[in-house]
C-alpha cells in the first residue's frame, strides 16, 4: 500500500464521513467490541445518543433517517446486532438508509476461532454478518487496512442511494488502523445516477401521448416517491398540472393537503366516496411511488386499470403495460412536469373537487355521548395539527385513523404501513424529535413539533424509549391510546379472547418512573370528548418546551372504517384455501 | 394420503405435543398470522402467558425451559419472530431447548408472493426461516398436511435431544387442516440414543487405566452437564468417588455445594488460590460438559494440561488425546461410577478440602464504611439464600459476583456466561418463576423461590417484562445493581466515557407503573449494609407471596475481582494485533 498523505484512523474515518452526509447523533448502545469506537464520535463532533435498548435504537435510527435523510446505528458483535435486526428489516422493506456499524471481535481472535462471549460457541464468526446481509443493500467486513475507506464509502453511498440499510462489520482491531484522511477531502457523490437521455425521451414522448388523450386524469402520490427523494419532482408536476392529487395511508405529509387540489387518501374500498369516484373513474392515473400493500390498499381493494395507469418507480417506468426498466422517476418526472410549465404539452384541466374537511366531527361531538371515538377524533386532530407538524401514527387504529385527517402545510407523517412492527413508532418518535432539532439547528428556524399517536399495547414493547426522550431532552407530544388491548387484532380475529388483552399500565407516570426532572414532562389523562377538547385548546400543552404524554382512553371495539375493512380482508387472506 | 382414524387439527396436534413433553405455558405475542393458532392453547389445557414484547417472551421462554426441560415460543411472521431471534441465538449457544412457532401468511398467500404486511415487499417468503434455520438445531416448515405431524414430533423431539431451539413455520391456512390425532396415543421417544456399547466399553477402559494411576484427581463440572441433562450421572460420579468437585462460572448451581467434597468454583485466573492450587496440580481432571468461553475461564487462564484431562461431552469423549467421537457422555460417566461404587475400581482418597464458606463478609463488613461493596455482598447471599432457590444473575457485576457465592443445597443458577445479552436475567426470571410454579403443581411441593439480581444498565432493556410477571401473577424477588451506569463495560474500556452512563429511573416505582395491584408488590431501595442486613433478616420479605422489587444502590466502580481480571483480559484480546 502507498503512504497515506493525510493518514488518519479507521474510526475517526467513519464517523466523519457520516458527518458529512448529514448525521448528527448516532443511536446504539456500548458493549466490549464496539467501545474504542465510540471514542470517536465525540472527537468528530458527533453525539451519542444512548438508548435503552437496541431495537428500540434501531427504530429511532429508523425515524431520524426519516426526517434528516440518513442515519447510523452502533451495536455490539451478535447479542446487539440481533436484537436490532427487526428494526433493520422494517428499515430495509420501507427504504430508510440506516448505517448499521456492529464492532465486532477482532481479526485475530476471528482467525484463531476463539470462544468468546456473543458467539454461537462454535468459532462462526459471520454468521451474524451473514443474517445481516439479508436486510442491508451493502455490507462490508472490514479487514483490510487497505481497502477500508473505500468500502466505508460504498456502504454510506450506496445505503443513500437505494435508500436501504447498510452493514459494516469492524473489529476491535480494526478502528485504529490507518487510512487515507485526504479522501475526506472530496466530499462522497451522493446524487442519483442520471437516466440515459435516450430512454428517458422515448418514455417522455410515450407518456406524452397519453397525457393528451387525457380527459379526467390525476395523480396517486406513494409511499416511494417520499423514500426514494422525488418529492420536489412532484410537487412540480401537481403545480404544473393542476390535476386532482391523491396520497395513500403510506404516504400521507407527501403532499401538501391544503392546496385546493389535493383530493384526500385513495386506499381502495377504504377511502371515501368522493375520492373512489374520482380515482376510480380517472381516465389516466399518474402513481408515483406506488406500493400497493395489503394494509396500504384496504386489501387490494384497487380498482384502477393498468390500462389507464402510467406508474413512476425508482428502477423504472411502466406505461400502461409498457416497462422502461432502468429509468428512475426523478428525471421523468421533472422533464414531464416542464413541458407542461412551458406550455408544449397540453393537459385536461380538472373540474374542481371537494376534499376532506376536518369538519365530520360536529354530528359526532354532538350525539355519540363522552366517549373519545376515533370518527369523533382523527378529523378533529386535522384542525389542532399546526403547520409544520411530524405526526407519527403506530400499527393499530391510529395508523388506519389517520387516514381521515387532512394535515396542515408541510406537515410531515411517519408510519409503518408495510413492515408493521408495533412498538416502531414511539421508537421513531425519539428519533424523529431528535432529527427535528439537528435539522431546525441547520436550517435556523424552530424546530418541528413532533407528535406521536400509538396504541397502549404497541407502546408497551417499547416504552424505554420514553427514558431515552427525556436523556436527550426530547419534547415530543406524545398520546398513547388506551383501548383494553390489541384493538385491531380483535377486529381481525378473537373479538373477546384473552391474547388480545394488555397488563394495565399507569400510563401517566411513566415519565417520572422514567427520570423526568422537575419541569421535563407533563402528563395528562383524557376519557371524554370535553377532557381532549380543552386539552387540545390549552396553550400551554400545544406550544410547551417539555415533554407531554397523554393517556386517551377510547372504548375498546371502537375502530376506524378502514381498519375494520381492512381487518376483514387479512381475515379472509389468511383462512382462504385457494 | 390414507384416510385418518382420529383426524384432529394441526393446531391442537402442536400444542397436545408440546403438553406431554411438559409445556405448560406457551410465551409469545399475538399477530394477526396466528392468532388462529393461539385459539388451541386454552382448548388443550395450556396457558399463554402474554409478554410485552418478542424478545422478553424470548428470553422468557429460555428461563422456562432451563428449569421445565423445555419451551414453546409463539410469534409473527417477520417481525415478532425476528423481534425474538437475540433471544433464540442465545438459545442456540447456550443449549436451551426452545420450540419457536411462527404464524406466517398462508401457502396460498405465500404461492401468489402477495405484498402482505410484514413481507420485506419483494414476495420472499422465505428468508425469516432461512435466517431462523442458522440458528436452530431442526427446522420445518409446515406445507403439506400430510407431513405435518411428523414434522412437528421431529422438531420437538430434535429440539430437546440437542437442546437447542427448533424452528415451526405455520402458515395460517395449515392451523385447521387435519393430521392422524392417533399418532398421540404414542408419546414421543425422549431419551437419548444409546451409545454404541462396544466403543463405550472401550472408551471406559481407557479412562479406568488412567484413573487407577492417578493420585490427585479431582472433577470440574461445567454448563454441558446441566444442558444435556448429565447431572445425575455426574452427581453418581461424585457420591462414588467422593473426589474433590468444582463448578465453573457459567455451571453454578450444577452440584450440591454443600457437600463436604465441594471445593468451589474453577474459573482459572479468577479462582480463589486454594481452588486453583489444588484443580491445576491435580494429576487427573474429570471436566464433564466444559466450555472454556472467555467469560468462564477468565479470559481463558486455565492451566490445566490436557495431558491430565479426560473431557466428558455430548457427542464426545476425549481422554488426554485421544478422541471418542459418538459417544455421549452420559452412559459413560454412569458406568464409571458404577464400577467404581461395585468396588471393581480403585480411586485415589482425597485429602480434605477447604471450600468457600460465604464467611469473608465479616472483615468487609466492620472496616469497609457503609457502601454495599461485592466483596461484602456475594458471600453474604449466600447465609441468604435458602435450599432450592432458583438464582438468577445478569451479565455485568451480578454474573462475576455470583461466583463467590456458596450455594445452598438444590439451589439452582441461571446466566448466559457465553452469550451475555444484557436484559435476558430479566426476562429468564419471569419464565423460571412461571416454570417454578408449573414444576410445583407438578410435584405437589412449594415452588422455588426464585431470586433475581441485575444490573439496572441491563434492567432497562426488557424493564416492561415486570409487567408481565404481575400479569401471571409472579412473586420473584428483583434486586436491581444500581451503580450509575455499565460498570462492567467501564472496566472493559471508558471509565468515565459519557456512553457507559444510563438514564436514571426512579426504579422502586416499576411494578406500580406496570400495574401492579394493591398487595401484589413491594418496593425497597438500600444504600447501606445495615438496610441491606435489615431487609435480608425480615422474614415478610424473605417469604412473601408478592413481588419483590429492590434497588440496591452501590458505588460507580466497585467490582467483584474475578469481573476486573476477566475485562482486563477481554480489552487485551480486543486490541491485540496478533
Ligand atoms: C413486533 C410485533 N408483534 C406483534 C404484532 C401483531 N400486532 C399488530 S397490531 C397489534 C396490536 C396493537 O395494539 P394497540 O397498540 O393497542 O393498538 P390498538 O388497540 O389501537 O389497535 C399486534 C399485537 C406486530 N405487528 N408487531
Ligand atoms: C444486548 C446487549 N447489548 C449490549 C451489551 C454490552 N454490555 C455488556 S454488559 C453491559 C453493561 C451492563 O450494565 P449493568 O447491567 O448496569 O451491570 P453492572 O456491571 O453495572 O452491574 C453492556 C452494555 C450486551 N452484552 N448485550
Ligand atoms: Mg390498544
Ligand atoms: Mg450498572
Amino acid at each position: 500500500m502507498e503512504e497515506s498523505k493525510q493518514p488518519i484512523d479507521v474510526g475517526e474515518y467513519l464517523f466523519r464521513r457520516l458527518r458529512e452526509v448529514g448525521v448528527q447523533h448516532i443511536h446504539g448502545l456500548p458493549g466490549d467490541f464496539n467501545l474504542q469506537a465510540l471514542d470517536y464520535i465525540p472527537k468528530v463532533g458527533l453525539k451519542w445518543v444512548g438508548d435503552a435498548n437496541e431495537l428500540n435504537a434501531g427504530y429511532s435510527a429508523d425515524g431520524y433517517a426519516r426526517i434528516k435523510g440518513i442515519s447510523a446505528l452502533v451495536t455490539t458483535f451478535g447479542v446487539g446486532e440481533l436484537s436490532a435486526i427487526n428494526a433493520i428489516a422494517g428499515s430495509f422493506a420501507e427504504f430508510v438508509p440506516v448505517v448499521h456499524i456492529v464492532g465486532c471481535p477482532s481479526t485475530v481472535s476471528q482467525r484463531n476461532g476463539m470462544l468468546l462471549h456473543h458467539t454461537l460457541g462454535n468459532g462462526d464468526f459471520r454468521v451474524f454478518s451473514e443474517i445481516g446481509r439479508q436486510i442491508s443493500c451493502s455490507t462490508a467486513i472490514l479487514s483490510h487496512p487497505e481497502q477500508i475507506a473505500h468500502q466505508i464509502d460504498e456502504v454510506i453511498r450506496e445505503c443513500y442511494i437505494q435508500s436501504r440499510p447498510g452493514y459494516i462489520m469492524l473489529p476491535t482491531d480494526m478502528v485504529q488502523k490507518k487510512v487515507e484522511g485526504a479522501r475526506l477531502k472530496t466530499p462522497l457523490d451522493m446524487t442519483f445516477p442520471p437516466n440515459n437521455p435516450e430512454v428517458e425521451d422515448y418514455c417522455l414522448n410515450a407518456i406524452c401521448k397519453h397525457v393528451e388523450a387525457a380527459k379526467t386524469p390525476i395523480i396517486l402520490v406513494d409511499a416511494c416517491a417520499i423514500r426514494h427523494r422525488a418529492l420536489k419532482e412532484t410537487h412540480d408536476l401537481i403545480a404544473a398540472t393542476g390535476l386532482p392529487t391523491y396520497v395513500t395511508p403510506m404516504s400521507k405529509g407527501a403532499v401538501d393537503e391544503t392546496i385546493p387540489n389535493y383530493g384526500g387518501v385513495y386506499a381502495g374500498s377504504g377511502s371515501s366516496k368522493e375520492v373512489r369516484e374520482r380515482v376510480e373513474s380517472a381516465d389516466l392515473v399518474f402513481t408515483i411511488g406506488s406500493i400497493q400493500s395489503d394494509f396500504n390498499t384496504t386489501g387490494f381493494t384497487y380498482r384502477v386499470s393498468q390500462l389507464n395507469t402510467i406508474d413512476f418507480h425508482s428502477t423504472y417506468i411502466r406505461v400502461k403495460y409498457s416497462e422502461y426498466p432502468g429509468l428512475r422517476m426523478n428525471g421523468v418526472i421533472s422533464k414531464l412536469a416542464k413541458r407542461i410549465q412551458d406550455g408544449k404539452l397540453k393537459i385536461a384541466s380538472p373540474e374542481p373537487l371537494k376534499a376532506p374537511d376536518n369538519q365530520s366531527v360536529e354530528g359526532e361531538l354532538q350525539t355519540k355521548g363522552h366517549d373519545i371515538t376515533h370518527a369523533y377524533l382523527w378529523p378533529r386532530l386535522g384542525r389542532w395539527f399546526r403547520e409544520g407538524d411530524i405526526i407519527i401514527t403506530e400499527t393499530g387504529t391510529a395508523e388506519f385513523g389517520i387516514i381521515t385527517t387532512r394535515f396542515p402545510a408541510k406537515a410531515r407523517a411517519i408510519n409503518q404501513v408495510l413492515w408493521g412492527s408495533i412498538g416502531y413508532a414511539t421508537g421513531a418518535c425519539q428519533g424523529a424529535a431528535l432529527a427535528a432539532i439537528d435539522e431546525a439547528a441547520e436550517t435556523k428556524k424552530e424546530p418541528s413539533r413532533v407528535v406521536l399517536w400509538t396504541g397502549e399495547g404497541s407502546f408497551q414493547l417499547t416504552a424505554q424509549t420514553v427514558s431515552t426522550m427525556l436523556r436527550n431532552n426530547l419534547t415530543p407530544i406524545i398520546f398513547v391510546i388506551n383501548n383494553n388491548g390489541y384493538t385491531i387484532e380483535r377486529w381481525i380475529h378473537g373479538m373477546e379472547a384473552d391474547y388480545n388483552d394488555v397488563q394495565p399500565w399507569r400510563y401517566t407516570q411513566i415519565p417520572h418512573v422514567f427520570g423526568a426532572k422537575e419541569g421535563q414532562a407533563k402528563s395528562y389523562s383524557v376519557s371524554t370528548k370535553d377532557e381532549l377538547e380543552k386539552l387540545l385548546g390549552d396553550e400551554q400543552f400545544n406550544t410547551g418546551k417539555f415533554l407531554r404524554f397523554v393517556e386517551v382512553i377510547m372504548p375498546l371495539k371502537d375502530a376506524p372504517v378502514g381498519l375494520k375493512l381492512t381487518a376483514e380482508a387479512s381475515a379472509r387472506t389468511n383462512t382462504r384455501l385457494d
